[in-house]
């Protein structure tokens, strides 16, 4: 039976909504509101420490802390993110939640939670994987305090191969109690937008779901309009994005672990490089098409946006503190009528 | 709000659970077992309907008819399955259900749809379909009786591209609802495997779950023991299987309209294929492998094997009637579980 979050995160409220720490999105003010709804805010950090400080003051500023940990989380991402620089700022700001991803062994993973947790022994190391042996090896290399369990639906980085969490978490799972760590919650992200994913993920046995593409209308969270514009327009989510590694190459060399792609909606970039265009013309394009007034997100979309299969559910900006409620309340609403139904 | 199926099906127990149309996997046998254990037991059928004569006798010989229709479902494949040829056999043994799933284009199911409903229409015409612009262009052309939404998890044929029923079945159910289709009843598939999984698919507002990969190990399925062996063995679904137009090159040039490929095991052949090697070595060595003592299910194997991400959670072989009764039963179980846990 695993341990209940409830116990070490006091301010959440059933079923915990999490936001996933979306690196130059999800700032101090989308973790503050996702948090102050009775979720679990998060911030996504990739190099810049200062930048990750001021978000973390922003928190500081309007959270008390719970436990003496700031109630909200911080990602990591330690293929990229500097341990050593990363380690004060989370000795100084205590988050309730330190969140890693993409390692490029999961050795790394080890270094990392335990150079944490020396830091910050209160903080809970949560790690997010993609298949059920890296489940297994994370747990027994780190016994992470939460695994996040991420399906193939998610938007942006995660396994280029994978299952969707409909069969993922439920094989984690069976297969983490039966290696003896039955004992460690799981949280569930890809594809789930909505009340009727999330109630899904709680049934398939996550104690907790974490939402990207869905807080990219937060009104909170960093985004350019014309990004925003398109998550909102975009329809048919499972024709109209795409997993690719070639999102990763329009800036220069892919500097991701070879594990990893990411979803993103379709666009010309994508388009030009399953037509065989040369990466350089490709790399010019795009440039030019950031320079442009639509900073490529234009009709003739050429600039990446990360979105999940769930985008054709994302329709309205809204606060956090609303997607929060409207989640929630909505996964309860799911399980009403499936039990009103049978 | 969608039309409730224990209307039309009076002898189905809740939540209804069926066996996905195999060809050549799904005979009268199991479609028996899986009617008799409260679910909708299903045939597949491809070309040759003095088989699928056969096999319907069988049903006839063990199950009364309910509502003067015999209580399973017919699956046919309208790019390959000639439609002349199975309306006498749709006639003479009238179906409950009449499954259609891959079409050249969607104007066919129409064709297909009206001419099953001339010769028997008391049967009800399903419509499998794997995206959200699909599944609204065959609610209006076709008006099936039941859409069946099938994520990209799942074993055997299915859209090449797409989302699994975690964000695919919501944004199917409310554009449906949109468009003035609310009341067309769902049902889904792709990675169900046991009661977690039918549980979440309820959540997300399907009606009854169809399940291929987990009928794989049923005691009445016509199958290769090599097959099955391998289909037991696997674990970690979502890194063990692939989707690939490849499976469908082994015997020949692909017959499958371009929107279709097959989510599989992956095999020696796809290795190659994926290193580059030519087809026609594939081919030969695919033939050889067929031709050997284990048939290309052996140790190096180059036999396709359909298999779904939930692959990893199968690993008995159970009566059918046992299969239907656990996931139902197990479906009640992981509701409950939510319930107290929340």
């Amino acid at each position: 039976m695993a341990h209940s979050l409830a116990d070490d995160y006091p301010w959440i409220s059933q079923p915990l909504i999490v936001n996933a720490p979306m690196g130059g999105f999800a700032g101090g003010a989308l973790a503050t509101a996702v948090t102050r709804a009775g979720g679990l805010g998060q911030i996504g950090a990739v190099y810049n420490m200062d930048e990750l400080s001021d978000q973390l003051r922003i928190v500081e500023h309007e959270l008390e802390r719970c436990n003496h940990v700031l109630p909200i989380g911080v990602g990591l991402l330690p293929f990229v993110s500097k341990l050593e620089k990363a380690l004060p700022v989370l000795e100084k700001f205590k988050p309730a939640v330190v969140w890693l991803f993409a390692a490029n062994n999961f050795d790394d993973y080890k270094t990392w939670s335990a150079r944490v947790r020396e830091v910050t022994p209160r903080s809970k190391v949560w790690i997010q994987v993609g298949s059920v042996s890296a489940a297994v090896a994370v747990a027994e290399s780190c016994r992470p305090d939460v695994l996040a369990i991420q399906g193939i639906d998610a938007g942006g980085h995660g396994f280029e191969k994978g299952a969707s969490i409909i069969s993922l978490l439920p094989e984690v799972a069976d297969t983490l109690a039966k290696h003896g760590f039955g004992d460690i919650p799981l949280v569930a992200s890809g594809g789930i937008v909505d009340g009727r994913g999330a109630a899904a993920a709680l049934a398939l046995g996550a104690q907790g779901v974490v939402m990207g593409t869905r807080f990219l209308a937060a009104e909170e969270t960093i985004i350019h309009p014309g990004y925003r514009t398109a998550v909102l327009a975009t329809t048919d989510g499972g024709q109209s994005t795409v997993r690719a590694k070639i999102f990763d190459e329009l800036r220069g060399p892919n500097i991701w672990p070879v594990l990893y792609d990411g979803r993103g909606l379709v666009t010309e970039s994508y388009n030009d490089h399953a037509a065989g265009v040369d990466i350089a013309q490709i790399r010019s394009l795009h440039a030019d098409a950031l320079k442009s007034e639509h900073a490529g997100f234009g009709e003739s979309r050429r600039a990446t946006v990360w979105a999940g299969t769930g985008v054709g559910l994302v329709n309205r900006v809204q606060p956090a503190e609303d997607i929060v409620t409207e989640v929630r309340n909505g996964a309860f609403a799911a399980l009403d009528r499936v039990r009103s139904r049978l």
